[in-house]
């Protein structure tokens, strides 16, 4: 794999990931300077503001109001440049792109708080990276249609990213997910995925590393060794498996789709992974991205959430990698939506029962077939 | 208060309350019998399913899914009995109702889980009380368009249930709330809120409760007191104010238009308030809810939670009663999703500043007349 960083005319950086050597997985070339990328515009700076209720950031981050909202294709700014029309990928034809967000929440060097906090409630900048990862040139090529070779490659950006993202001193953790669909809020269609680099670890994944540390110091076992373990054994929830990774409906999903790929192995990171493993997760990426498209005959929307380990030098060896997919649909038509138990309360009530639903899954799933 | 209970013909119990005595703050009559109510049917049962890996209860509600969704308004479920329609209330004209939700996520008697759990994830029937209340009997009178007194009515039905509910001995929350709007996935457009009992404190509100006694036990002060005078002293967040609330969209606000109703002196539940507390309640209600609807112009939607502390005999006294807005739109057209970061790790990004929001807001407010 070989990286090739350029400078975009408004500053930010733009790297190509080519797949022409002939090792795929070791990386070559010139990686973009990401701590000294310089400031996106004084009008775009945001900021951290301290929750003291509930004990937790919330980012500002007002320049995204005016983010490019659901462009014609002809005037898709991730589609490779034309003569007649200039995206923001300045050549004709790419692989894969990593790319800074035009409307990063956070940045490296990020502009002064826009209000003084207090001590209840401070503000710090909001320090931090955004990337767009886009999946290929193709305008149209989701995860769900893309050759499973792609998706390998994908994963192998995506390691690469972590291991150059986390060098960063300000970078305590990153989080690599997919919005995918209008239904999510997605405001360009061309698949991507987006790299983000917190200055703290994100309250979602505290949960669950405290789950799984307290676990750990309890009964000497990995918990989502033993939750997977026992999904696989019940097998009702389970839609598909391979050597390396199950992906199963988990039996306390809040969303009625919600799927959970886990590995089979313990292990915290992306970076932890054979390249058996790498190809086995693209594999179940495919198949179930592929499922999800095939159960209501759509583009299936979704956020595709990667959990692996803080990147610090902290003691992590009690977590466990895997991916969580959270879609929005309760039926082909219906959404479900975060109301007043959910958003005012906490308590996520799923319509659906998970077993009903994985049975419905497990039904439309095919594994790919490697070139 | 007059309260007059019935029981429907699919066993749910319904409840008028009328304000036809000199004194409205008593209520008299009868109460409905709710530890007793009847199960809804065996294929209804729901269950509470633990997720060990984030410390949390959710709910299985199946028979929610085939709940009613957008019939016409000749066809309102909650609008009176006429002889060419009958809805779920069964008489021709009527003030406030209370009654038991149709598709209920939690029942006073509620049947058997539908799968085992196992030690690390056990299930529990999901004991509670869903109750639907009717704002009143006209189809498309919301908070924003009722008189000021219909809102005070609404408070002293809120509080008469509070009392009822939380003498259930399985009732460990109880959670007053409305969903407005199709944006928030409301099935019903007939203004309606919702009380939850809760058999557990939930998550969200044990949050802010941690958090509360935390800083009451460091400081000797009530932390939301103490946010609400910054916000009042500070007023660029302040929206409106009366004797005894604040509104304010909070310093470090999740939402564009989130906003907190705060009441000035320190007390924690719905039954503390004093008559003209209920009457400034009210008006502060009304002035929200109507200078939403003027910003854009529309029906404005939002979750509105009532946040007070839970019913249990424990001492909450470090704990501020107080009413939070979530609303959806982050412009006249545009909605704010929860997206990867807030989904997937739970950093909630704001395109906004809460300064400019309300602003906006403070533009459009008029308090109500009392008649």
């Amino acid at each position: 794999m070989r990286v090739r960083s350029v400078t975009l005319h408004d500053g930010r950086y733009l790297s190509y990931y080519e797949f022409i050597d002939s090792d795929w997985t070791a990386t070559t070339g010139v990686q973009p300077d990401v701590a000294s990328a310089p400031r996106i515009g004084d009008d775009r700076s945001s900021e951290l503001r301290w929750n003291p209720l509930l004990g937790e950031w919330v980012a500002t981050a007002t320049h995204r109001q005016d983010r490019t909202f659901l462009p014609p294709a002809d005037f898709c700014p991730f589609c490779p440049s034309t003569e007649a029309f200039s995206g923001e990928v300045p050549e004709s034809n790419y692989d894969i792109v990593v790319l800074e967000n035009r409307f990063p929440s956070l940045q490296p060097n990020p502009g002064i708080p826009s209000v003084e906090g207090s001590e209840l409630s401070p503000t710090v900048p909001a320090r931090g990276v955004c990337e767009v990862v886009l999946y290929s040139s193709i305008h149209d090529l989701t995860l769900a249609d893309a050759p499973v070779q792609q998706i390998y490659k994908l994963i192998l950006v995506w390691t690469s990213r972590w291991r150059e993202l986390k060098k960063l001193t300000f970078a305590k953790y990153i989080f690599v997910f997919e919005n995918k669909g209008e239904a999510i809020g997605v405001t360009l269609h061309h698949p991507h995925g987006q790299i983000y680099a917190y200055p703290f670890v994100p309250p979602r994944i505290q949960q669950e590393l405290d789950a799984s540390k307290r676990h750990t110091e309890e009964t000497g076992n990995c918990l989502i060794c033993t939750l997977r373990a026992a999904e696989s054994r019940a097998g009702r929830r389970v839609v598909t498996e391979n050597e390396t990774f199950s992906a199963f409906i988990p039996f306390s999903a809040r969303w009625p789709y919600e799927l959970h790929i886990v590995s089979r192995r313990h292990f915290q990171t992306l970076g932890d992974m054979t390249i058996a493993e790498q190809k086995d997760l693209a594999s179940i990426l495919k198949t179930i991205t592929a499922g999800y498209d095939a159960l209501f005959e759509r583009s299936f929307p979704y956020i595709m959430a990667v959990h692996q380990a803080p990147s610090s030098e902290e003691d992590y060896s009690f977590y466990h990698f895997h991916i969580e997919f959270y879609p929005p649909l309760r039926s082909a038509t219906k959404l479900k939506f975060l109301a007043g138990s959910e958003a005012g309360a906490g308590l996520f009530i799923n319509d659906t029962l998970p077993e009903v639903k994985a049975a419905e899954l497990r039904a439309r799933v095919r594994p790919p077939v490697w070139p």
